[in-house]
C-alpha cells in the first residue's frame, strides 16, 4: 500500500513528518510518496540521519500555511505540497493522502481535486476521540458550521462505516448530539435529522446529551460542525485544565511529591488515554478517496499512527462502503440527499 | 430580606429544602416564605427536628414534577408550590424566589406570573460555573434553543450586570462562544451577535473558543441555549469522567492507596472546586424580580448557598441595573431589542 504524504504540513514539518514516514515504512511495510520541496526534504533527511528508503518525492515548490485562506489552495497556492498530494491521489498515484497542514485548505482542496463521493454534498472532519473506555467518532467537528438535516444523516452513515471498518466496532451506535434524549428535543435541525437517522441503515440510538458523550453514550456522535467544534474543543479544554490541576497537586510540597512518585505511571497512562493526539488525527469523510488529517503539532510517532489509520481507511474500503450505502439510500428515497 | 422558597422543588424536597432554609435563617439572617403542602412541611420538620423559626408557610396543594410539561404550571398544575411562590413574588410578598424544581416550568411560570423586564424578550438560564481560577457565567444554558442575535446581546448585558453586582467581578469580560476567535467565525447568528455586542455597554472581548472557556477566557460566556446546554453538560461530563478515572487510580492497589492518603485533602478540594453544584445553582435572568434555580439534587448546604445568592441577586439590584441598561439601549438604538 502506498500513501501520499504532505511533507510540509504542520509545525514540525518536514522533519517529524519524514521521521514518521520512515517508521511507517519500517514497521507497517508501507511505501510513501512525499510531496514538497525535494531539496529541502533531502537536506533535512540527510542532516538528521533519516533514511528515505521506501519513499519517493514529488516536488512542490510552495507551502500553504495556517495563515493562508483555505481557498488559496485552488489559487495562489495551487502549487503547494498539499495540493500536489491531493492531485496525485486523484490521479491514482497512491491509496490515501495524509497532511498535518491547514484543515480548511485540506477540505477545500480534497473537495476540488479529489471530489466527493456521489450523493455526498459536504465533506466532514471527523476526529476519533477518547472516552471512558475506548473511543468514538465526532462527525462533523467543524468543516460545516451550518448544516441541513440531510447532511447530519450522511454524517451518521459515514461515521458508522468508518468505526466499523477501521476501528472494528461491530454495529456502531450512532447518536445525535442534543440537549436532551427525548425525540422532541433541540431545534428544527435536530428534529428533522432525528427522523432521517431513524430511517437510515445505521444503528441509530436516538439523541444523546453532551454529559454522556465522555461516558460511552455512542460510537458515533453526529453534530453540525458548530456544535461538533464546541464539543471537540471544550473536551480538550476541560481535560487539559483538570490534568493541569492534578499536576499542580502532585508537585505541591514534599508529601505530595512522594505520592506522585507512587502513582506517576498510572497518571501518565491516563494522560495518554485522554490525549486525543494519541489517536493520530481525523479522517476527512465524504471524499472519494481516503484523506486523513494529522495534528499540526504531530511528532513522528503521531505521524506513524496517522499513516496506520490512513492505510486502514483505504484497506477497509470505507469509501466503497459509503458509496454503496448512499446509492442504496438514493434508490430508496429518491433524490433527497 | 425575605425569600420565597418552593418547598417541593427537587429530589430531596421538602426535607433538604427546609433544612437549608433553617441554615439560612440562622446563618444569613433571612426570613423565608415556604410554599407547599402545609401539613407535609410541618410533619417533615417535626419528625426531623428542623426548626421552622423565621419561616412562614403559604399552602399549595400540588407539585409540578420533572415529568410534567413545563406549560402545566399555567394549566393543570397552576396550584403547585412553584406557581404559588411565583405569584407571591409578583405580589411583592418576598424579595426573591428559589426553586429546585422543573427548570422549564420555572422559566414558563416566571415569565407568565412575574413577567419579564421591559425590553427583554426571553428569559435565560445562567449557571455560574467553575473555571481554572474562580468562576464564569454561562448565558443561556438551555432556556432558548433557538436564538436571534438581539437575544445574545441581551444575554451579554444581563450576565455582565450579574457578575458585577452579585459575584463582585469588576468590569466583567463578555465573550461570545464561537468556533474561532476571528470576527468572521461562526454562522449568521454569531456574526450579527458579534456586531451587536461590540456596540453594547459591556466589556466585550470578542469571540472565544470552547477550549479556552475552562481557562479563564471570559467572565460571561454568551451562547444560544443549544450551544450553552452542550457546554454546560459536556463540562460536567468530562470533569466527572476524569475525576472517576483519578479515583480509579487512587483506589488501585496498596501503593496507590498509600499515595491517595497523602493527597486526599487536595483531591477533595479540587473535586469541590470543579463541582458546579457547589455554586448553588443558576439565576433565571430577565425576569422583573429575582428568580433563582437550585439543583434538583440540592442538599441543605446547596440550598443555603442558593439562598445566599438569591438574596445577593435582590440586594445587588440586578433587575434595576438591567432595566436601566436595556432602557438606555432602546433610547440609543430604537426598538430593535
Amino acid at each position: 500500500m502506498r500513501i501520499i504524504v504532505d511533507a510540509f504540513g504542520g509545525d514540525n514539518a518536514p522533519l517529524e513528518i519524514i521521521k514518521g514516514c520512515a517508521l511507517a515504512v519500517e514497521e507497517l511495510g508501507l511505501t510513501i510518496l512525499l510531496t514538497g520541496n525535494r531539496q529541502e526534504i533531502e537536506r533535512v533527511a540527510r542532516e538528521n540521519g533519516v533514511s528515505l528508503a521506501g519513499m519517493e518525492i514529488a516536488d512542490a515548490p510552495s507551502v500553504i500555511t495556517m495563515e493562508d485562506d483555505p481557498g488559496d489552495i485552488l489559487k495562489a497556492k495551487k502549487d503547494c505540497s498539499m495540493a500536489e498530494g491531493l492531485r496525485r491521489l486523484a490521479a491514482g498515484e497512491g491509496d490515501g493522502f495524509l497532511s498535518g497542514g491547514n484543515s480548511g485548505a485540506l477540505v477545500v482542496g480534497a473537495t476540488a481535486y479529489v471530489k466527493r463521493i456521489k450523493g455526498i454534498r459536504r465533506a466532514a472532519f471527523a476526529p476519533v476521540m477518547p472516552k471512558n473506555e475506548g473511543c468514538f467518532m465526532l462527525i462533523d467537528s467543524g468543516a460545516n458550521v451550518e448544516c441541513r438535516p440531510e447532511m447530519l444523516r450522511l454524517f451518521g452513515i459515514m461515521g458508522s462505516v468508518y468505526m466499523q471498518r477501521v476501528m472494528h466496532v461491530a454495529n456502531p451506535r450512532v447518536g445525535l448530539a442534543n440537549v436532551g434524549v427525548e425525540p422532541h428535543k433541540g431545534g428544527e435541525l435536530q428534529h428533522e435529522a432525528y427522523e432521517l437517522l431513524k430511517n437510515s441503515p445505521v444503528h441509530f440510538i436516538g439523541n444523546i446529551e453532551a454529559r454522556d458523550i465522555p461516558m460511552d453514550a455512542a460510537d458515533v456522535v453526529v453534530a453540525d460542525g458548530f456544535t461538533g467544534n464546541v464539543i471537540l474543543k471544550l473536551y480538550e479544554g476541560v481535560a487539559l485544565t483538570l490534568m493541569g490541576k492534578i499536576k499542580g497537586i502532585l508537585t505541591k510540597g514534599l508529601k505530595n511529591k512522594l505520592a506522585a512518585a507512587l502513582i506517576l505511571p498510572d497518571i501518565k497512562q491516563l494522560k495518554k488515554q485522554m490525549d486525543y493526539n494519541e489517536y493520530g488525527g481525523a479522517p476527512v469523510m465524504g471524499i472519494s478517496k481516503p484523506v486523513f488529517k494529522t495534528h499540526g503539532s504531530a511528532t513522528a510517532k503521531t505521524v506513524k499512527n496517522a499513516l496506520r489509520l490512513t492505510a486502514a481507511y483505504a484497506q477497509g474500503d470505507v469509501v466503497g462502503e459509503i458509496t454503496k450505502a448512499v446509492a442504496a439510500l438514493a434508490e430508496q428515497g429518491g433524490t433527497a440527499l
